[in-house]
């Protein structure tokens, strides 16, 4: 061993001890004739200290080191005279009587500060460097503590850890696959999971009756800002049990998650909202409870008075955002472009001010009385002080979308997207169809294997679309981390549910043959759900985005730029899998 | 929940109990006017009693089920009169008063019993009904038991789990890489990871201080007997550390494991082994302890005498095997058509048993006085009732492997190779490269990143194959579990291995200038190691094929025959990719 203590353990009672330590040169600082080094490792800095008095030969030598040496030294732990109430070694340091170099270091390309001057581009690059800042390393500790508390409880639920297979076979309904020739077998290629979700139903068949994997899943999508090609799963599934089980058996995996990771006790049953009213009330299905601000509609008090816009509207609603009647004019403007950008689609948007006397004063005070007003006010149950934000539209869920896109802005132009707080809930009833327009049939909303809601699976003849699902989604802070269904377990109601979705019975054999045929040998009521890890991380970390809390990720374009990875691959790999380039021109 | 208890959880102390229970129907057997119903589920059997004279529909339902459906029932818990003390739950049955039948199942094609009349390719092809039996089902339990104590060991140990990417860059050195075509990037590839190898290496050199991960790994290799083309590593990795550090950690993991998975303590360090005293004594480089018969080298005792195969011959060896004087003709004539097998390769076998009265008789009595034979028996070391089996050859390394060939099949047939016993051993000081005949020249026996024993280092230049490597494998019952290394964190002293591997400077910079370049910004001292997961689950599983610890294993083809794996390609999934299929004639 290099060391006998780490850089993050000595303190004062400690003093006198001799220790040997290792790590790399945070930074030197000359004062006078001595010189000081802050040695830095996973687990702190601790501050050396030479003296050009004491052994000049060695003073010098600290003298050249640069930032990055990997250094090994040897010294007595002395009590600090000028401590350091940040840190934890701070009021101790190292009188070296030994230095090693154990290796060099070039200059490095950005500082190892956790405010460091490298670009994201940069940082990328050289991610074993990054990772030596404090602000990632965390993540990774954070992101490891996680994992082990999620397998310390379903270990203790009764769950099993079970690895499913990286290589299986493509089924193009859904996200875009992976694929990896199988040389092998020429011109057949297996794919790389999308999630294990027909392989734990098959573990629910085999009757392993509460398994779980924290699992790498794969897609191969168009990467919008928060993607990975690669992402983490924390992927679960259960028999004999309904949706009440599951929900109960997760929110209190949640619970104890803030609680052991975060410090934060929930002692209260995580809110439900039917996915109808989330649409309704928060235009998502994945609303930000942090705050309030909920729609409220304004059809019966605003049509009529003349105001086309509103008059021939399908929808309008409004938010009302406490205390913010400060609000300038540039900056409801500012909010009105906001609204109508390409990406949010709004025409515009009416505002009104509740005055310190009561008065709201809108922005089409010309078409509405004040008595009219009052009524809108008492709607939203504003106060003096208060700014109130109305949209409409001639699409109701549309307008909604919109409306939520508004809320969310103005939460965080109030501060009220605080990242210590929590807001957890259940988005439950989902509907069991979406029409795609691009597809021109219904789609699962969910995937094909959820379980329509008992009551209403006579609609699945008559009116599909109006059908609801056993599924749910755990939504904290407007992110959804995580989403589950009861799954069917009746061969012929998944065969109905394949032919709702346009398949033929040939194709829905061909594709999930192997499911429904296990189906026929004894399948058990079952569910389950899956957690988004890097998703769920990055919120206990506080980060914007999954990028820093996976070691080394991909940018947007799906490369790893440290690796260089993908890359052209050698003929003869080429040749060995009996595949050919088939380029187009651009 | 469709049940308030498992089918393996009731005891007589809850006796007049009211319950839910639900499962499969493991089998039903009707006597008089009874039904018995044995429920299964994964924590145990539990019989159900029906009575036709207290309910004759009921009695009738029950006598219509059929094996495999999946049933819920409620009922009294009721003292059996009939107790079977083989089951934990046999003291008991339940008065059943309420039968539901969830899931009807067909006739599964093989019985769900420990012994199944189903052979190997049924049984892939249902694995999920394959694993509902006991048999199976326990591996995928001992495997997850496992990997929650190596993480919660290496967790106790300042081990971070970290996940590396499964879609890198592709390395032609090593075996063949699984590659995975890029649609965003045309023309470029992914490969997915023989082992995080590099990736591990770089978080050292990031910081982490210590790594680990239970992580997939994949080789495109021709499957061999018990070769999997995705299998699981325990991959650990830490800095400033020796060999000796490495080996004292693990070997506590093994021992951790040892006691609390299979309730075997060992107090003794493992033992100790050079790669070349392992050759030497045992032909191996993961020689088989639980049992003696370590080689004897006869060169000075039986050359010379006349013996044309002796006299020329570069190495000649024997093993003696305590009480096997008995062994027959025929046995011993099998044993001589054993070695001559073209897998193994001797030319002959020579054998000489001790007699009652200490002489001793050989099959080359004509050349060999009793006084020279009895030398030979002293250096055995053997007794009366021993027999010597001696093999010869002009290539000392071959002949020793035939000789390793012949010790297990004769431990084999003498019940010596016990699968309750565990001999642990390190083998170390591996030789740093080997000669590859196919690729006329040297390779790293480890691989490229391996460092070289520091007192070995001057030889590079000179001699190379004298290089020893600080590179250790743990070897449980001939079994290679695990292997790792001290690796090179000196860039200069990479570039010159390179160089002996026969890289150029491009060539090696085009394929791991990202290390490379990562070892200029200040690398730490680091070493490893990676344990095979899937062989040590079989290991204390006490299987003979890591097949039946993997939930969905493909076959030798490389097929998942249930899910069958891989298959042809929409073509708009090629067209996507910008590939063709460029299938060769066979």
């Amino acid at each position: 061993m290099y060391r006998n203590h780490t850089c993050g353990e000595l303190r004062l009672s400690d003093a006198g001890k001799e220790v040997t330590l290792a790590g790399w040169v945070q930074r030197t600082r000359k004062m006078g004739g001595m010189t000081f080094v802050d040695l830095r490792d996973r687990y702190g800095i601790t501050q050396l200290v030479f003296n050009e008095a004491v052994n000049a030969e060695l003073n010098e030598r600290a003298n050249r080191l640069g930032r990055e040496f990997v250094i090994q030294v040897k010294g007595t732990v002395n009590e600090r005279s000028n401590k350091n109430k940040n840190l934890p070694t701070g009021e101790v340091e190292i009188v070296v009587s030994e230095l090693n170099v154990l290796n060099a270091s070039l200059t490095p390309p950005f500082t190892i500060e956790d405010d460091t001057d490298g670009g994201d581009d940069l940082r990328m690059k050289y991610r074993y460097l990054d990772i030596r800042r404090a602000a990632v390393r965390k993540n990774l500790e954070l992101r490891h503590r996680m994992t082990m508390e999620v397998r310390h409880y379903l270990d203790g639920k009764g769950f099993l850890e079970i690895e499913t297979p990286m290589l299986i076979g493509s089924t193009p309904e859904g996200a875009r696959d992976f694929v990896v020739p199988s040389r092998m077998n020429p011109g057949q290629f297996y794919a790389l999971p999308q999630s294990p979700q027909t392989l734990k139903q098959l573990l629910m068949v085999a009757g392993m009756d509460r398994y779980f994997q924290i699992v790498k899943c794969f897609r191969d999508e168009d990467l919008r800002a928060d993607r990975q090609p690669e992402f983490t799963q924390i992927d679960c599934e259960m028999s004999f049990v309904e949706q009440e089980d599951i929900i109960e058996l997760f929110e209190g995996m949640a619970k104890h998650l803030f609680k052991v990771i975060r410090g934060v006790e929930f002692t209260e049953p995580f809110q439900r909202m039917t996915w109808a009213d989330a649409m309704k009330y928060y235009g998502s299905d994945k609303p930000d409870l942090r705050f309030g601000m909920k729609f409220v509609e304004l059809m019966d008090i605003l049509k009529g008075y003349g105001f086309g816009v509103f008059d021939n509207a399908a929808y309008i609603g409004g938010i009302c955002a406490e205390g913010a009647a400060t609000y300038t004019r540039k900056q409801l403007d500012a909010l009105t472009e906001y609204v109508k950008k390409p990406q949010i689609g709004a025409k515009g948007m009416v505002y009104a001010r509740v005055e310190a006397d009561g008065n709201v004063k809108s922005s089409v005070d010309k078409f509405y009385s004040q008595e009219v007003l009052q009524k809108m006010k008492e709607a939203f149950g504003a106060r003096p002080g208060d700014l109130i934000l109305i949209l409409s539209g001639d699409d109701v869920m549309k307008t909604r979308k919109q409306l939520c896109e508004l809320r969310l802005k103005v939460a965080e132009e109030l501060g009220l997207r605080d990242k210590n707080k929590f807001a957890c809930l259940w988005v439950v009833d989902f509907p069991m169809f979406e029409w795609s327009e691009e597809e021109g049939r219904l789609m699962a909303m969910h995937h094909p294997f959820t379980h329509p809601k008992d009551e209403d699976v006579p609609l699945l003849d008559t009116n599909p679309e109006a059908v609801r699902a056993d599924a749910y989604d755990m939504v904290i802070n407007g992110i959804e981390v995580g989403g589950g269904s009861i799954r069917i377990h009746d061969q012929a109601l998944q065969a109905k549910m394949f032919e709702i979705l346009g398949f033929t019975p040939e194709r829905a054999q061909a594709q999930f043959g192997f499911l429904m045929n296990a189906f026929k040998f004894g399948a058990p009521p079952h569910g389950g759900l899956a957690y988004g890890l890097d998703r769920w991380v990055s919120i206990f970390a506080g980060l914007d985005s999954i990028r820093d809390c996976i070691a080394f990720p991909k940018n947007n374009s799906g490369r790893d730029v440290m690796l260089d990875a993908p890359a052209p691959l050698d003929q003869s790999q080429l040749d060995e899998l009996q595949l050919a380039l088939d380029l187009k021109e651009k």
